[in-house]
């Protein structure tokens, strides 16, 4: 089998964050809650992005987080996801292609009509998060999903897919019926090539949605499982971590469950290894998970040993949680070079 | 041979740091010039230390410093350095012995006479130095060495020698007479009892004053020389860094040579193995070259090769250098750990 042109192929919701700094009166005045994240209709999303003083717009949504952390730290990484022609898909498409990530081009440039040419036409302008950050350091969030949901197995390109080490799938995307066949087809596709399939589980409440539907894909299809501690609970039915851990370690060859300070462990066969948490000073958690899984796929799909790759998982989410946003700052490849030797 | 007890045995001079944050004013009322390292006298120190605002006392010394920081990483550690039988002196064992250091009791107590029991009379106090930090961050350091240059040929137990993996020297010794005996007797005594031993040149000038001792010296008896580009550069009369370090490689087994920001490099014979600097934030540089050597006599005490070593010095100094003062914060050794498998 010929080496793959990329370590890791991305598949998940294509979002723009807008983020900018707010007084406490932005929540009241436009009736958010603190701290919870809100799905939202167009029009919301569009009048709370304009009110926002001063944006600062970066590509983001839970695998590209993945892809852009795994390309800092020197993985060959792509990203399929889907964006419209507007204003923010360009952004999205110029913020991951500077992360390093290759995006491929069949999404509509700038300017052109919102529809896709390679497969249903998207109705939808390209998805966006605002975050709103208040001087207590909370983050308030107001996504729309948009023409990130419109991803469809016609999009799955059979080369792509044969020319990548692992595809890496976004759980959000379960929801989309039409997604969810993308999903299954990318990871037959991939199981065909010889390649692999992991699986992040994304949000406990997803995984309640389509509990049977992800048991299933994940004891069929999947190889690697990232999931943290409410996820895979969520997943089993179970009350107790310990126990949900059993029912993922007969299901995948390698489960990496994360758990907040107390670390991660990888379940591997028989074997279970504990990773301890990199002690760092907590600014913001988000994008904790995604970095974990960059820095666990970036050290796996290098051959390294399952521990180190939890450690390097560890490392990465250490970075992306010590400032605001989920991404690692500069630093973070010249400190995974001290682990991986 | 069996096992030492320690694994690093550290000779310095014990010193008290006296750190307190000052008005700019403390040093012009003072005559301080800012961020300089000054010899003092006695009446000088005790009537600065009486001045400053609340201070904070901590045992310090560059070798002794290198002692807590490798103990902080799980080595098996024992200092060996004077005090007087003052409240300071109590202070230092105190201190250093909360940090997990043996220090051989033969020093007097609190409140005896400050007679020295096996060794020549002390006439000194304890050494101290007395830290000013103005408000931007700087450090201005006045030093009374004391008690801490009494050390002497008797001092150095024989059998405490032969139960350490390293004898680990601190280059500031070397000034007065009866202590560069004391560090001829203690690298003599680890030769004969198949012991290694480490020196570290603290300081340019001090290289300056010894030039043709610490040539012989390192020549003759040391396995690991620590110091940093102005010290190699200075001890071989070389401008370039390059050519030093050559020189170094030709002296010794090993040479660990720091280079600040741009890292460090290991020479072991014909092996030149380039460490990079771990990136972080600098606060305050004070104790950096302190700790890399901790971090790298930890690991090659534990048998792990050069490169490993070399690492473990960086990520040490990078944590020290993140706040003020010499000593790292709790993460340090659940960060080697991430290092060390």
């Amino acid at each position: 089998m010929a080496a793959p042109r990329f370590d890791i192929l991305g598949i998940g919701n294509a979002i723009v964050d807008q983020l900018a700094e707010v007084p406490e009166s932005f929540l009241s005045r436009h009736d958010m809650r603190k701290g919870a994240m809100q799905l939202c209709d167009f029009e919301t999303v569009r009048r709370l992005g304009e009110s926002l003083p001063d944006p600062q717009e970066t590509s983001g949504g839970s695998a590209a987080n993945t892809c852009a952390v795994a390309a800092s730290l020197g993985s060959r990484v792509a990203f399929l996801g889907k964006v419209a022609g507007d204003r923010l898909g360009a952004r999205f498409r110029e913020d991951i292609t500077n992360a390093g990530v290759h995006f491929p081009d069949d999404s509509p440039a700038a300017g052109e009509p919102v529809s896709h040419p390679i497969s249903h036409p998207i109705s939808h302008p390209t998805g966006r998060c605002v975050v709103a950050v208040t001087p207590d350091g909370h983050r308030t969030l107001n996504t729309f999903l948009g023409a990130a949901t419109g991803l469809a197995p016609e999009d799955i390109d059979p080369e792509l897919i044969a020319d990548s080490g692992v595809v890496y799938l976004e759980g959000y995307l379960f929801d989309p019926p039409a997604a969810q066949a993308a999903f299954h087809r990318a990871a037959q596709l991939a199981r065909e090539a010889g390649r692999k399939v992991a699986l992040s589980l994304s949000d406990p409440f997803c995984v309640d949605r389509h509990r049977a539907g992800f048991r299933a894909f994940a004891a069929g299809q999947v190889d690697l499982l990232f999931a943290n501690e409410a996820e895979i609970c969520s997943l089993y039915e179970e009350e107790s971590f310990e126990a949900a851990a059993e029912r993922a370690r007969r299901d995948v060859a390698i489960a990496a469950l994360t758990r907040s300070e107390a670390g991660s462990v990888v379940l591997a066969g028989e074997r279970t290894i504990p990773i301890p948490a990199w002690p760092t000073r907590v600014v913001d958690t988000t994008g904790a998970g995604d970095a974990y899984a960059a820095g666990f796929l970036h050290a796996h799909m290098a051959g390294h040993d399952l521990e180190l790759c939890g450690k390097l998982g560890s490392l990465a989410a250490s970075e992306v949680i010590a400032h605001l946003g989920a991404r690692p700052g500069a630093g973070l490849s010249a400190r995974a070079a001290f682990l991986l030797r």
